[in-house]
């Protein structure tokens, strides 16, 4: 796959990304779950040597809890683009997304991949973004370009998440792409980095699919030394990732199933980074905060409660809370006591599609966001009629 | 307190437990959240040498996040209440339960004290819950007794929770007693034991409150040896204590904020016991599953995924999952599979207001339980429309 210099897609209930550049790497990072699907055991097989050429992944079905079955079918997915592109199956990593415990319909996915390879449509030049995503309803996508020593080096992604293929399971996928010369190892670093601060920092309802997975391909076809931790564009590309990865992430929150408001938890003066990010994740993924969001109630209460039962340092003497919008800002709490007469602005703050809770613990320098969706009857509806 | 020998009791938003036996011992376990309510930090201290006598309890405001103001307004609470009994502050505790962040109206809060302690009402003999618990509307009290050697200990408890009297924070109070002769170490163990294995083992929404509270006194006026771990009832008491607690446990949660239905997650075939009370907690926690059993849905797939979440050992080609209740029985997964045709008996046994998913994961001889309820659309109005 090359971002300027050939991506081939095509897409229906199959997509397939390819990557014309021999020197593609690929890192990959996969869902926690103990039931992780048949196509996450053979991804995370093919792309522990950074060896990728092609991504193939189907809709529908999500191939999980389907036993040997299931590993073979993955497997045949990997093997039969691998054929009709020239390359070798352990250079093909698979992705499946739809219901759980069914048999994959193997024939018409093999069928749907051939379809994909006879109609693969080289994208030259343009938008990175436009090269190498699909194009069905409703795709979120998003591109960034650092410029370092007069390279230009690309970063593009698409993403999958909650509710836009199936409401079983809210598989997130996100298939990224980067011109910049990354070795393997390296890469697996920056995709890393990246994830923990933003697919990894999203709550629409707390649950992590048997399918969540991230993949990151490198092409090089940027040109240049190698980017490793020594080289000025190091920070650089690994930010434009991260950015990158975070407007995908909070894309899928906003598209959240039911969801009518954006959360945004921004927390400093943590004890760490590390614990930045347990604590706003906390406050996005409470069911008290989410449904409070989903009022417009400024109840900055059950803010404090998930903020107190995320076990991280506190200091509750000094701890301020503030929330700002489009249509508003007021401070609900400075120095852990409750401001006289802000709930009105707190109100009118929280009236406006997208809100930022900023938290400060008053402990240390750390700092991280995580972003959420409100709670609604639309998702308890959704859900609960949704049927197996 | 004496279980037959004399409980003293009365109530409106204030509310006295009082013991008249002077060699009466106390235990307590408080929420972990970091903003822990001032009464909690209170009896945190004055149950620390294990001499407590009395309970004072006020509804309507959780004296939490209100400063040094609050601890001094809790502080006032065990004075008044220690004055009009004739004992130590320090042999008080004091629970609260409300609205958090406005100050406690202390004035009207030692004038219910002062009244309570006025309309002390003597309690002799009858059934021990009657005996120790107030007579609002709608309490949830259990009792049991043991027999062992000739003597009979009883166990009786009261418990407020979830939407019983506040909406805001779903605090959980579990006030009990014992008239065995347990000294105070002793009583902490027996607490935390039964604790672990039920109160701990229940979510309504996941949300920990910040007055949660558990006490435990023991007044040994049943007689006897003192009963430690080597006497013949200290396994009786100690089970009889943790069938009770998870009777009140489950009345807390079928009481839970729009819950239509209760969820008993029995785990078996764990790697520990505390896996099984992991795995069992996170199936119970889960808003998709939750929202499933809403619709009286048997999507195993939201099962599977809660459990594979929870990162503890499966053998996912292991596991089974039955659903049981009145209604029907079902087995929807026998070795990690699916089994055919299994989805309309389990939707028949999901017909009850009471259903138990049976999980064995394959892997050792742990066992647990968590109860829950269900996710509902009125668990979000009722939430949202709510007001600060």
């Amino acid at each position: 796959m090359g971002v300027h210099a050939g991506i081939k897609k095509a897409r229906r209930d199959v997509a397939l990304i390819v990557s014309d550049a021999p020197a593609t790497v690929g890192a990959a990072v996969f869902t926690q779950n103990a039931f992780a699907a048949a196509p996450v055991h053979v991804s995370r097989q093919h792309v522990a040597n950074g060896d990728v050429r092609a991504i193939v992944v189907n809709s529908g079905n999500a191939n999980a809890c389907t036993g040997r079955q299931g590993l073979r079918d993955a497997l045949s997915m990997a093997r039969t683009a691998a054929e009709q592109l020239g390359i070798q199956p352990e250079q093909v990593l698979v992705c499946s997304t739809g219901i759980i415990g069914r048999p994959l319909p193997l024939a018409s996915v093999l069928a749907g991949i051939k379809d994909c390879a006879s109609r693969l449509d080289h994208a030259v030049g343009g938008e990175a973004a436009d090269a190498i995503l699909t194009t069905d309803s409703g795709p979120k996508e998003a591109s960034r370009t650092v410029t370092i020593d007069g390279i230009e080096y690309h970063v593009a992604g698409m993403a999958k998440g909650a509710g836009m293929i199936h409401p079983n399971m809210a598989t997130m996928l996100a298939l990224m792409a980067t011109d910049a010369p990354v070795d393997a190892a390296d890469l697996r670093a920056l995709l890393k980095y990246a994830v923990d601060r933003s697919f990894n920092q999203i709550s629409v309802d707390g649950d992590e699919s048997t399918n969540d997975t991230a993949i990151l391909l490198a092409n090089g076809v940027a040109g240049g030394e190698p980017i490793t931790r020594a080289h000025p564009a190091w920070v650089p590309l690994r930010d434009a990732l991260t950015d990158l990865c975070q407007e995908l992430a909070k894309r899928i929150v906003a598209d959240g199933e039911g969801a009518t408001r954006l959360l945004e938890v921004h927390v400093t003066g943590a004890a760490s980074e590390t614990d930045a990010r347990v604590a706003s994740r906390a406050v996005v993924s409470s069911n008290l905060v989410k449904a409070a969001l989903h009022g417009g109630d400024p109840n900055w209460g059950r803010i404090v409660a998930a903020l107190g039962q995320s076990r991280v340092a506190i200091d509750t003497n000094a701890i301020n809370l503030d929330i700002t919008s489009n249509a508003g800002r007021a401070r609900l709490l400075a120095d852990g006591q409750p401001v006289s007469d802000a709930l009105e602005a707190g109100r009118v703050a929280l009236g406006a599609p997208e809100v930022t809770f900023h938290v400060h613990l008053g402990v240390g320098d750390g700092e991280a966001s995580a972003w959420g969706c409100d709670l609604t009857e639309d998702y308890v509806s959704f859900n609960a009629e949704y049927s197996t």
